[in-house]
């Protein structure tokens, strides 16, 4: 089993030596013995500080293709008029492409992990297993935008790919109960229940799906979830922008998670997530980027600081504090989906970010905690560790000029034909 | 006169050379002639686009030495156990050092001019001046903080140094309406208008200044600055969360502008600012960080992305498009405080910043603008230009690491002594 230890590394205010072996933190309190440095491969961490790193639990990776593509514009015309065309025209590889200018921006802000939903999943997930992260990958269902056939072909490949591998696993994914009706949305909790797989649905985005929801179903959304039998601990909602206290509860009681994206849920007037209710009803929350045709970024610290501040506005300047904020934007999400992550400790899977101390915003360290949360920007940055394994030493990931390169060039020859 | 060309920068979508002479643009959109190149310094720029830098209407450089030291907390709990007794302790050296760690941090961050009101100002100004950037430095007025001496010392310094320097200059800053009485008030607002000086004060922060206000002189705040006479193109008031449609027109009539703080302002809970209905009543809206202590950066791209994702949150997906929040950020707070700069053109003042295109979030280009303000973050910033200088060079500045080690070591001796 591989070993690495990481040096005089500060780690809640003192400065350690942790061991990894294999894929999993082995010593980060208790101190190490000669033995333990036996083969090992010792990386020299003084000057930087291990944090956890971020759990991305809602996103579109491919569409960083579209990022900066149309902005400023009512929903409709910018969904209509400029985000479809543009998808109508991406092939599998310009997903790929686009998937891997994600994975780069993600890894190079400190986040580890991903949940997807979008199309032509394979590519993606060859991405994420070229480069070192996690994620969660959507199998996607949207009536309407596929046939039958495809509806099937999307089961059978859940029952042929489950164990895809460690760090990749499928999700099931409904698109949203606007665009997955009763009799599918079902079939899909059940198969997630009995394949143990994770359900993901868009829930709650817009006042507008509410309303919708109350005048056919007589319900709320996640009510109506609660009447799907979709709730429970394998049932992560995205936005959940609109939940009434009687939601949050029903959310609560069935141990469901919610990932908010604030940034997206704002920049689109679709509503200000109502954080320090959803932090009173106990429900398990975390934070998401969306895609970044609508953030317009995969950034997890602006929205675990933006989240903070609109906890403090709607609320009081006491909640949501720097420890709770950081929690929110890692454990919460890895919990969320199930990954034994995002807390630096024994027996954890060794995911991490090393910050560099000497970053103007973390200093002077009152508090490290709270410079991380509320000061600095992913500029502090120094390395991420995933799965054990560097993904990126001292802001460098090999081959990431390429990926640029190649996705500013795939980007162009897709607009040139809209 | 010096000449600087930015040899092959991009600028609004083309690749062009630019020229600046002494402090200013001379040659933007003009092509250049050989005899522009003559004693030229040559800086290769290709792979770089130009932007306008930033202008933080607001801060409390300082104050920087308290980031992180109280957080999440009730805001008399906050001021009265932890920030108070922390800068009672500070000295005039210790202000200069923490000016000095709020500089660095700016000029990483973007920012060429700030906007201080603090103590010791003549340690700021020192730092200001040695930094290379631009600031409005306060003549700060608090009675009860303050003696008769002190206050008429005030007025002598205005005398004897309003033309310190071309960089840095005093303005007039009356704390609040409930720091400062109607008498000195407006002495301060007619020493501004005589010597042709900014008259800066915090206004309306707070719905209990506001209802305070009303309760004790029946109007509010900014009516009460109409009625002391303060309202006009040299008044620049921060923060504005509460303004009344009433107060928005007096501001907008008189050419008085405003500056948010929106991360303060979220962070304190003191509320949100109505950037919508602010922004339809044609009056002057800027940008400010407030002090490292209630954000907890100076970093006025966070700012720019907060304000323009409020607005559109509060409003509608359409309103402060990304053009609109940059020169929020920018050309306002420059027109605020009467620099003539925060554009790149010719005849304005050359401040610039300096991005670099291989960076992942301004990928893929469709629209650099919207890339810079809604998707990337301080890693992006490349260079900094102010008054036809740069002030950071491919990411560095000499002495930084200095610069926080002594901040550093600075706070920890003051927090040890409280």
């Amino acid at each position: 089993m591989s070993k690495i230890i990481l040096k005089s590394v500060m780690f809640q205010g003192q400065v350690r030596d942790i061991l990894i072996s294999g894929k999993k933190f082995s010593k980060v309190f208790r101190p190490l013995t000669p033995k333990d440095f036996d083969k090992a491969e010792i990386v020299d961490c003084s000057g930087l500080a291990i944090l956890p790193p971020f759990y991305n639990g809602h996103c579109h990776a491919a569409m960083t293709l579209l990022r900066g593509y149309a902005d400023d514009m009512p929903l409709q015309e910018w969904l209509q008029n400029h985000i479809w065309p543009f998808e109508g025209k991406m092939t599998p590889k310009d997903i790929e492409i686009g998937s891997r200018l994600a994975v780069l921006e993600m890894i190079k802000s400190g986040t580890v992990f991903f949940a997807d939903m979008y199309w032509h999943r394979e590519r993606t997930m060859k991405v994420v297993k070229e480069m070192g992260i996690r994620a969660s990958i959507g199998v996607t269902f949207a009536q309407g935008l596929m046939t039958n056939e495809a509806i099937e072909n999307n089961f059978k490949f859940i029952k042929d790919h489950k164990f895809e591998s460690d760090r990749v696993k499928l999700a099931v994914m409904p698109h949203s109960i606007y665009m997955v009706g009763e009799a599918l949305f079902k079939r899909c909790a059940k198969t997630a229940r009995e394949e143990e797989m994770i359900l993901h649905t868009h829930l709650s985005e817009t006042a507008k799906e509410v309303k919708d929801c109350k005048k056919k179903d007589g319900c709320s959304p996640v009510e109506l979830m609660d009447r799907y039998g979709v709730l429970g601990d394998n049932f992560v909602a995205a936005h959940c922008v609109h939940l009434s206290e009687q939601d949050m509860a029903l959310m609560a009681e069935s141990g469901s998670a919610a990932v908010l994206n604030p940034c997206s849920n704002l920049k689109l007037n679709s509503g200000i997530p109502k954080i320090p209710k959803m932090l009173d009803s106990g429900m398990l929350v975390a934070l998401g980027t969306d895609g970044a045709s609508s953030n317009n970024n995969l950034d997890m610290h602006e929205e675990m600081k933006v989240a903070s501040l609109l906890a403090k506005a709607l609320g009081k300047a006491d909640i949501l504090n720097a420890d709770d904020a950081l929690k929110m934007a890692t454990a919460s999400g890895a919990m969320a989906y199930g990954v034994e992550a995002g807390v630096i400790a024994e027996g954890f899977l060794a995911d991490a970010l090393l910050v560099d101390l000497k970053n103007e915003r973390l200093n002077p360290r009152h508090n490290l905690v709270s410079n991380w949360v509320y000061a600095a920007d992913s500029s502090a940055i120094h390395s991420v560790i995933c799965d054990g394994k560097f993904v990126m030493k001292n802001r460098h990931i090999d081959g990431e000029e390429d990926i640029v390169r190649e996705a500013e060039a795939c980007a162009k020859s897709i607009a040139s034909r809209c």
